[in-house]
């Protein structure tokens, strides 16, 4: 039996079938519902909500990128939510990012890979990749690489944040005159080394916010096989312009992750929201190309 | 009203009663179930597991550590057994860590703070403390220092963890020739500084392998105001008597988890599991309130 195919050979392929390397962050916030599911039930309207925003972008999204965090303040039920979700994001032909953020000592950190990488019992993993913590090291990455090799799944390390308090550690000027994410950023090249995919792309990638100038470019140079998933764009303020240097090499280089202008898009645009999100999802996605071509 | 004691005082009311800061972790594996567990379904096996340990440490110990990621191997089903577990934990009189090293930019890590910290409903919160990622900086530890201020929560921030790979990213010499973690250290310090209870002790403290020469000890000086939550006594090999410089301003200043020696001490000691963890964790609180004096 062969192993799947890595999963940036199936990012390619999605990118180069839909045009546009866009992925829509599933952010549900119980404040900003649309008004038809106010007053249900939160897990419900969580479900509701992200499988119409799941069924309005699949033919221009790439992959949807669920956030753990808004889907575990409901608690155990919304977890069974998350899971859900993910069934359903697969089941519509798109690639599902599981931003947990996950890391910790190697033995533990097999168990995480069991929870979103590795199959579960008969059923496929719950994601193709998730995000990862690189705070603790390369031994507490090896259970993730292994899952990457067996089952053809990824790996977001993150990299430099797109939050403004990110330079706090991430910029820390090393004694060879680097900040701190550019020595990170080899460790995730040398990581993800033996995991390149035919396209060229390794399994192994970054996650880089857009909202720093220059980052995006510099994060290109030093991770020429990384897959770089761009946060950023819409809520805090980077435009799809930002990541075109991502783009540079390979039209599947970034994965660009859209999250409140698309979910919410309701908000500004009115009408049904399943159609706005698509209409602004649409918008997004030409404003990729259109960034990337120039990348 | 008045704001709920801090974790601190609580931490420091609990040892001053038992006698000794132990911790015991519960890392439920299935293939290291006592011999009744086996063949029961995973979920099942680890909630009888893990509510016969807490019932069996309740006496001794002054808190148990829930690892997240071995629940999160079982899926949502394995979510809600940490959530009864944790309950059933916390009615045993024991504080509950919540060993998830979250972290996220600031809005995701509000989702976060409100899975793990604040009270649920008219339930109280899920733990009393959680362990927290550093490396995406100060604003992204907001939500947690907001959660400590308004529900007398506390975090363990990750500083200088037990695994043998931590030194490829906590251990880069800085431009000022520190190592990274002495740079986070300050930073944790100054996190904590408004969140100093009665004790002397801050809300804020930091995740410190005992597994590494010297560590406790500089930690302790970086850090006269936290808890450390010592890792690696046990199956990562630490003693402990190398905890003891934890211990030296204050008998709660140290939170020494220890998981499979206690879990799994039937292996070795035989006879009923629940009476071999018992005997174990005795073992491990005598060994720990010799240390702390000597310390």
């Amino acid at each position: 039996m062969s192993a799947p195919a890595q999963f940036p050979d199936r990012l390619a392929a999605a990118v180069e079938r839909k045009g546009a390397s866009l992925c829509v962050g599933l952010d549900p916030m119980v404040e900003r519902l649309p008004a038809e599911l106010r007053g249900v039930e939160p897990a419900e309207a969580y479900e509701r909500f992200c499988r119409g925003i799941v069924d309005a972008v699949a033919e221009t999204a790439v992959a949807v990128k669920l956030q753990s965090a808004f889907f575990e303040a409901l608690g155990s039920t919304g977890v069974a939510v998350f899971e859900r979700v993910a069934a359903h994001a697969r089941d519509a032909g798109l690639l599902v990012v599981a931003d947990v953020k996950r890391g910790d000592i190697p033995s533990t950190a097999e168990a995480y890979a069991a929870a979103f990488l590795d199959p579960r019992g008969g059923e496929p993993p719950l994601a193709d990749v998730m995000t990862v913590s690189t705070y603790m090291g390369g031994d507490s990455l090896e259970p993730f690489l292994r899952a990457c090799r067996e089952h053809g799944a990824g790996i977001f390390c993150l990299l430099k944040t797109s939050n403004p308090g990110s330079g706090d550690v991430q910029d820390l000027p090393l004694a060879d005159g680097r900040p701190l994410w550019h020595h990170v950023a080899g460790l995730v090249e040398e990581w993800g080394a033996g995991l390149v995919g035919e396209s060229g792309l390794s399994a192994v990638g970054a996650v880089v916010g857009a909202t720093h100038s220059g980052v995006v470019e510099t994060a290109r140079r030093l991770l020429p096989h990384a897959v770089l998933l761009l946060l950023g764009v819409g809520a805090q303020g980077a435009q799809p312009a930002d990541v075109a240097p991502a783009f540079a090499e390979h039209p599947a280089g970034g994965l660009v992750s859209v999250s409140r202008p698309i979910l919410y898009a309701h908000e500004e645009r009115g009408g049904d929201w399943r159609g706005a999100a698509a209409a602004e999802a649409a918008r997004f996605a030409g404003e990729l190309r259109a960034a990337a071509v120039v990348g």
